[in-house]
């Protein structure tokens, strides 16, 4: 199975209470390829970014197994950079500067010998884009997207366009709330349902995660970290490892789709370990499994009944 | 084994967005034990009510085999009475009004068949109430305890000489950050583990509970309703759930604490689907273990690895 992942490509400059990290690593399409990039190894890789991006990044994604011919480079604009600060809770943060640059005149082409994927993963960038993208894809099995208030508030009916084409969300618990003006998540989920996904992941950040489907909710928490040290792209990495793992199982029972919310879960705690996407540039496979386990120990109990 | 529960008994008056409740059953000590009820049968109860604490609800408390003979009438005073109105989200709440009544005068007289109680529930009262129960008691295999803000902001240092007489602390993530100073609730927990108690669980409310011991950390989601009725009692329901089972189970196996946790959330579930006490006035065995099991598929994934 192949996965198109399409979204931004940037360089961040970061402020944490634990330190600061100025034009790293960012971006949806980054961190999203990254993290699927530990179960599966044909992705292809559609971004845009400036003349100052740094070649050895465009290594690193090539590294991983990532294509990068869909990467267009532009000569005359910067690389997207996005300056936020966290707070000392490390749950809100504020932008301090975001400079679109290459990601304003993004207009992704996809190139032929990428139309034949069959899972595609669209990160979080404007619907119209999102909507152009799935209709290039000849014949998509899984599209999978996610969407941010920024969409929300400024085009809902094209977020509910794009939804309508989905088949699995992934959003925010705030952003679920804004675009159904429901505060009960189940309430929420039903709303979104009614848009077309068949499947929502509906992240809380430090609370987890829920699975909707039309038989089953599950709960996944976040895994309880004494340091975290830089949230930054902990819910692309999420959905990055869900749907690397749906791709790579190539199944959408409930019992798979449960196993790829805790295997996102898995490589977001990893994640937020480190500043940036250094948490998973370079991560063994039996990192991931112990973080996996731990997630097991974490949540499972033996079924003693009254 | 047998349970002894002191604590809080009242006459609540409760406005939720769903409806209004007058002078109904409620109090820590009422729903604590009416919650170990439905996993023990010996529940000696101690609290103090006023001239107007309806005998159908003392006869209640008889019918679920709770011990009474602790329950102080006192002739001359009303019942505490507190008045909360919650918010829209549940989550906040205001004190309309704080009657103390019989509680402002609550020093708890143990009777002596009283006294070789093996476990202790003490629910949310002061602090020196709290050490002089224990004090009673010849030979109490395990104390638990709960606390409020309240307490932590006006008698701190009551609370931490409790806390070192107790086995098991149950207490809010709020709490917990307001009594250690940390956010983290992992270096929270690792601040009250050095106060004494060797299983420590912060609840989260809606996000559910956390676990901790000295080898283990457990996560359990609170159980995701559409309609949550009257949060009332809710935590104290939990505790009530999980100190049962303990009591019933005999056991402080890590296996057996996950599963306290589950039984104290799913009675705790239960407690907030109805206004007041009523959601767990008269459950049948058979809605507990539906709802057990649907934590079960809530939470539990299987291992396929990658």
């Amino acid at each position: 199975m192949s996965l198109l992942v399409v979204g931004s490509m940037a360089l961040d400059t970061i402020e944490t209470p634990f330190g600061k990290a100025e034009y790293t690593l960012g971006g949806s399409a980054t961190f999203l390829s990254t993290s699927a990039s530990y179960f599966i190894n044909d992705i292809k890789l559609v971004g845009v970014v400036g003349y100052d991006f740094p070649q050895k990044e465009i290594d690193f994604l090539q590294s991983r197994g990532i294509d990068t011919a869909g990467v267009e480079i532009l000569k005359d604009v910067k690389t997207f950079h996005w300056h936020g600060k966290y707070h000392y809770d490390m749950n809100t943060r504020d932008s301090i500067t975001t400079e679109l640059n290459a990601l304003g005149v993004f207009d992704p082409k996809i190139p032929d010998d990428y139309k034949a994927c069959e899972y595609i993963c669209l990160g979080n960038i404007d619907p119209n884009i999102q909507q152009k993208v799935i209709k290039q894809i000849s014949n998509p099995q899984i599209v999978m997207c996610d969407t941010m208030n920024f969409w929300i508030e400024g085009m809902r009916d094209e977020v509910v366009k794009t939804l309508g084409l989905v088949d699995v969300l992934v959003i925010n618990d705030s952003e679920a709330r804004l675009l159904t003006g429901e505060y009960n998540l189940i309430t929420a989920y039903r709303k979104m349902r009614e848009m077309g996904p068949k499947v929502i992941v509906i992240k809380k950040g430090e609370h987890g995660a829920y699975l909707f489907t039309d038989d089953a909710i599950f709960s996944a928490p976040a895994y309880p970290l004494e340091q975290v040290f830089d949230p930054t792209g902990a819910g692309d990495t999420f959905a990055g490892g869900m749907l690397g793992w749906l791709c790579k199982s190539k199944s959408l029972t409930e019992d798979n789709l449960k196993l790829s919310v805790i295997y996102g879960s898995t490589m977001a705690s990893l994640c937020v370990e480190e500043f940036s996407l250094e948490g998973i540039r370079n991560l063994s496979q039996d990192k991931i499994r112990d973080r996996f386990n731990a997630f097991k120990r974490l949540t499972h109990f033996e079924s003693l009944e009254i």
